[in-house]
């Protein structure tokens, strides 16, 4: 049996990360990362294979950082673990024993109860390399692209098909309603679907799927809860994702609510010698101390770092108390971003809270060629000044406007922190110092908390 | 006597903010803003009305939203400060009196001990709206346009000129070994000096002009220390500035090394009724504690922010023991960014640093189209792991990514943190999460520390 100081089971994100930072950090040890699939992809880049590069293979994570850095990478399945006897045992029959285990093995999409489901040209969305190599042979080949759920996933397939094929009616079916309600506050959620619609997506909101029909054994058409049918001769279930953690499960390593493998701040499992990263692995809501649902790469990738520190006895805060979310996403022109809690959510929790909002030219003067309007919502605690959350949208500069926010988010940033703050400007880069926005919503809030 | 609760004299943007943000937050207050000049600039826009606006009118600061808010506009000089009576007298004989003053009187260009800068022209960077409109005329007909001084004005009037006018030469005349070398290390001064090249700019650099030579009191060549003649018909100084403070000094306010007002964590002056902000007022670098010359419009409206919180007793951290610069500037399509010190600052001010390099595609995958290589570089001191300062090059997030970097560095954050913090992430907006630059850069730097 072969043995590792440090194995990590899973390609994704987090996987990989934890596998290359332990290694660089601590060439001496041994690293290997085994994982079932023969290619890795880029998680993320899933939703523009279809319209924008057409090519599954142009969407790859590569191998070579990690087989630069000395990781030894293992094609198999992973199906157990021993947690006492130190080892994983593969498909295969082959074990690999560890010292220090790091299970990132991601989510699944959930099953939706609906009939029909089964049908031919019916697809979910799967992070590997095979089923997006599948899905965009399919989308290709149709005409009426119905997309099952407005969050992320759907809405970003939307988009790239709307905008990158012109023979196509896509249609986005959401059942709550707005799209993407989970991360934006509605007044966002409507430049969205502005912009969606402006690409000729047409939007279906509080509205399910009540039945796909079939002929000869593919989908034809939907049945929806406001009793139409709709011609669809593909169907694209972007709905919830679930953490996959039946292995850990199993093993007998102590799981959270959600299903997810309970972790700490540091994303040490209930097993000394193992950690737990990504989807995987439970979140922690760092505002209200609550398991959160929320699943990225970027926060993936976060807790690969975690762990990799915890595992080599290098000091860091580790998570602090959990996960501020960091969004962003482009629809066409318009990029939008959104840190933390919504306003509608925060009010849920029962959070007393005060909104600042600003809008301005992200150029300046606004006369400079390419301007677009940026606006920015800021919302904090009433109570102690403490930003809750932020939204953003406007041109490619939200992007990284939002890890602007995420990071005062992440330090405890006040209002008054924000107002005295130092933001770097440039015409043709950025707001004027005077309209900066995130200055100008926390002067906003700022007003009001006075009042 | 006309007297107002709070009177600011300057019209930049320290005077607009600090007039603006005390009256909306304290509405029943009588705010007052004098300024010389009927027309206020934005004066990072200058270099840019040169070439891509081309018309001075299009760079207004608008006196809409201090007259909205009901802020008074009273045009006209300031020739006296009388701390005692709590007045200013201006030079048409009327006296305004205050309960609180705001000095925001900006800078001005040094003149630089040259033979032939009285010759016609011969312009100095004089933020005004006549002085720019004078100096756009001139341009426009010019052939051979000589800029002295390769810091971030001349470098930015000598790429707007060359990237908007096919016919004019342009050449940087530049003291010291770089361009652009009092924010950059010199391997970034050499990403922007290449970029500059390719637009057809000459730069010379260990060179002096030693003398501007005139026919008919028209300049029409310069003389250089390495001993050529070059043709110019047109020659831009765009040396240092200086703190036009001279008012606040025969007033007897307390005056820095600098010559520029002396202040406090909250712009407050050696008298207590009277604040200082921007240019006028001595900065201070809260790495070493030591005055620093560095002036910025952003740095300005900051100040504004932080006196008028202060003026209102509104409690906030205020300059949080000084300034940590936050530049950012575009030559053509590479756009550059710096936060904090430089390397070869942090050493010469004996710090023991730590540096982190990375480089990623600022879209992922890669292949996604409009991709750039964005570059970052992080200055960490050894002892605590503080964040010192950063470089940034690559496309245009390069403007909010060093915001992001400006934030961590003003809340203290350490290379631990930073390898341990959440960052978003979206394949057309930013890095992947595996390889974000701030990230890797961290990690570089960290991997170093361990060693």
């Amino acid at each position: 049996m072969r043995k590792f100081d440090i194995l990590v089971v899973g390609g994704g994100p987090g996987g990989f990360v934890s596998a290359l930072l332990t290694k660089r950090l601590s060439p001496d040890k041994s690293v290997a990362l085994v994982r079932r699939d023969e290619k890795a992809i880029i998680p993320c880049g899933v939703p523009y294979v279809f319209g924008t590069l057409k090519d599954a293979d142009k969407n790859i994570l590569p191998d070579a950082p990690l087989k630069n850095a000395g990781v030894e990478v293992v094609i198999g399945e992973v199906s157990s673990i021993d947690l006492k006897e130190k080892k994983v045992v593969l498909s295969s029959g082959e074990e690999l024993g560890y010292e220090k285990l790091v299970l990132a093995t991601g989510s699944y999409p959930v099953r939706i109860p609906v009939k029909g489901t089964d049908l031919g040209n019916v697809f979910y969305v799967v992070k590997s390399y095979d089923a997006t190599a599948q899905l965009k042979d399919a989308i290709e080949k149709a005409k009426n692209v119905v997309i099952v759920g407005g969050g992320f996933i759907g809405v970003e397939i939307a988009e790239d098909v709307a905008r990158n094929y012109g023979d196509k009616k896509v249609m986005i079916v959401e059942m709550l309603p707005h799209c993407l309600q989970r991360n934006f506050d509605p007044e966002f959620c409507e430049l969205a679907e502005e912009k969606l619609k402006s690409l000729g997506i047409e939007i279906k909101t509080n509205t399910l799927v009540q039945e796909l029909v079939g002929e000869g054994g593919v989908v034809k058409s939907a049945k929806l809860s406001t009793g139409e049918e709709i011609p669809a001769d593909l169907v694209i279930i972007a709905g919830g994702t679930r953490a996959n953690a039946e292995l850990a499960e199993k093993a007998g390593l102590k799981m959270g609510v959600f299903r997810a493998i309970v972790v700490d701040d540091f994303c040490r499992t209930s097993d000394a010698n193992v950690w737990a990263v990504g989807d995987c692995a439970e979140k922690r809501d760092p505002f209200t101390g609550k398991p959160s649902p929320v699943m990225l790469a970027s926060i993936a990738a976060r807790e690969g770092r975690v762990a990799a520190l915890n595992i080599l006895g290098i000091g860091s805060k580790g998570l602090r108390g959990g996960t501020v979310p960091v969004f962003s996403t482009i629809i066409d022109d318009l990029a939008m971003g959104a840190v933390g809690m919504t306003e509608s959510a925060a009010k849920a929790e029962g959070f007393d809270v005060i909104v600042g909002n600003a809008t301005a030219p992200d150029k300046h003067p606004g006369a400079l060629p390419g301007m677009k309007e940026l606006r920015v919502k800021l919302i904090f605690s009433k109570v102690d000044g403490r930003l809750l959350g932020a939204e953003a949208a406007g041109g490619a500069s939200v992007g990284e406007l939002v890890n602007v926010l995420g990071v005062a988010a992440q330090l405890g940033a006040t209002v008054y922190d924000l107002v005295t703050m130092e933001f770097g400007t440039h015409p043709r880069l950025t707001a004027s110092p005077i309209a900066y926005p995130i200055l100008a919503a926390a002067q906003d809030a700022l007003a009001k908390l006075l009042k």
